[in-house]
């Protein structure tokens, strides 16, 4: 039920003492893996997005909590301040997403009891990694049967940035939903805005498509509105950042263009994501913080130079689509609609890898 | 009251037996003139972008019947049919932008009356091209005088590509009025998205801004809906290529994104064009030909692939925003207000570079 060509292991992996990841910034050109032999290596290629999308990163999160183990001293206290001190810095290498954050407190989890050795400890945590990781698949094929029961056979879809396998850890939130469709015979064509300024709906949906042969048109950001009042868009599926208490929606830059355009168009717009992307400490919007990148992600595209030098840039990496504007939230228990009341969805605090409703 | 840094001969005149025009496609890295020997090499420069904009195009067009002249034969049964022909060529380069073929035909003006030998022609042409880039200079102070008075001090006003100097033979349409509100000492601050897939926003407008000492800041086309979020948008000025009859606006790709955006946030959208925008032929939107441009311009970045070979591209270079979001159209004649009436703002059909109202 994963991706034909992209299985969960291809994405990301525990591998020997070190963390294996495709390099997403390579592709579609290069499909080559980047080994992170210690937390920081891994933060930096959480950095660089060579490994992006809030599942993902949660699964790189608990992976990363894993390594540090596996890097720690054996005495208790060593061991423990070691772990702790790579975790805080891990789950803080990007700010919007709070998946990556629960992915290193859910593997912590594992550190709770009382202590059996630094191997057995370390043992527990690379189970509890792949453990998560197998859990965001299995999300992902749910999320994916629940959304696309709502839409027509031969539905044409507009997502935003990659929210596939690459993005949760082997399957996709919405990206999962065209997979299912296509899987299952009825039919879909995925609209791919490229999503500037890193082109992950270009590079890596478009790619993810491409692989598993699902029928999809590659647009600029500016072309969607011209989609919409075509008539050619059914539904916008987006994945999620973070998700407040009240509904309100943190994903990738451009997400909340499309969500007023579906309104203006009187197209569904629905989001979806694992339940781990519901943080019960954020009540709205407001209090996301937004990720401001660098300038030149804008500024310059590989060598070449493309605004001028005294040209000041803004570069947030996320934007918030307000509950408002949100037909319906697809995670992994089901259809949430509005008025939402997505307190009772939040992850149980201290409990396994799977959020409960 | 043009660029202190960007004369009008800057960006295109005629020169010797050639049309010499800065090449936009170079721009911000280098300031080079491309010398187009003759119209078929014009017809390539304005394919290639190397010069765009709409009333930069009908100063293009109206320098090319001039050009296609200076290589006529003498006889003038040769030079009509000579010049016809590369007239008629020159007008259908590109398809959106109505002042093209408008340049050409007010060019083809001077040919109506009695033959007066080859070159008392070419003297006429050269003269007419001449004139028509100062009435669109003229045009443009007076466009960005009427706009301007519709906004406060200190405005904060988001546009869409370039409607520069660069894209107006030397002043400017919407970013006419910025030049107008910073010459007059009234503060403003662009906010330029930099316009998919050619950049014009993050080349052009940010390197005439940069140029001119106009505060602006650059965002992905993905970001503009934050701005307006945030509430740092006070109003959307933008460019025209064509104008309907119905008010109707084809414009880059993107500007009815835009429109939408502005209508969501209650900020005013406001579009400045010469009246020779306005298309008596055309009666609505749906009457205006979409170009349709390289799969290349969104797949591939230089030398960079930025997309997977199989991947099909759809590539509009621009769309339509209806006259229903459009607060005020300024020509130079001030701002029309909805309901349109546009039908008399038409040029004078066979009247000279001024069309009037």
């Amino acid at each position: 039920m994963t991706s034909p060509v992209l299985r969960p292991d291809d994405v990301i992996r525990l591998e020997g003492d070190a963390v294996a990841l495709l390099d997403q910034t390579l592709l579609p050109g290069e499909r080559r893996d980047r080994r992170c032999r210690d937390v920081a290596a891994l933060i930096v290629a959480i950095r660089e997005l060579a490994i992006r999308g809030a599942p993902s990163l949660g699964v790189a999160g608990a992976m990363g909590v894993a390594l540090a183990a596996l890097l720690a001293p054996d005495d208790e206290a060593g061991f423990r301040a070691a772990v702790a001190a790579d975790a805080a810095s891990l789950a803080q290498a990007r700010p919007t997403a709070v998946n990556l954050a629960w992915g290193v407190a859910e593997a912590l989890e594992e550190l709770a009891g009382p202590w059996r050795g630094a191997d057995a400890a370390r043992v527990a945590l690379a189970r509890r990694a792949r453990a998560l990781q197998e859990d965001e698949v299995e999300r992902g094929r749910r999320m994916g049967a629940h959304l696309a029961a709502l839409l027509p056979d031969d539905a044409r879809v507009l997502t935003q940035c990659n929210a596939g396998a690459l993005a949760c850890g082997g399957y996709g939130s919405a990206l999962g939903v065209a997979r299912t469709l296509h899987e299952d015979g009825r039919g879909v064509h995925v609209w791919v805005p490229e999503t500037r300024p890193l082109l992950q709906g270009a590079r890596l949906t478009a790619w993810e498509c491409a692989e598993d042969g699902i029928p999809h048109t590659l647009v600029t950001d500016n072309a969607a509105a011209t989609i919409f009042a075509a008539g050619e868009v059914d539904a916008v599926i987006v994945g999620a950042d973070r998700i407040a208490v009240n509904g309100d929606v943190a994903n990738k830059i451009g997400t909340y263009a499309l969500a007023v355009l579906a309104d203006h168009h009187g197209v569904p717009f629905y989001v979806v994501a694992p339940s781990s992307t519901i943080d019960p400490a954020t009540p709205d919007g407001a209090a996301i913080p937004i990720e401001e990148r660098d300038r030149d992600e804008v500024a310059s595209f590989g060598t070449h130079v493309t605004a001028p030098a005294g040209t000041a840039v803004r570069n947030p990496a996320f934007d918030v689509t307000p509950a408002a504007l949100i037909g319906g939230i697809a995670t992994e228990d089901g259809v949430i609609r509005p008025p939402y009341a997505l307190a009772g969805e939040r992850p149980r605090a201290g409990a396994g890898a799977r959020p409960v409703a």
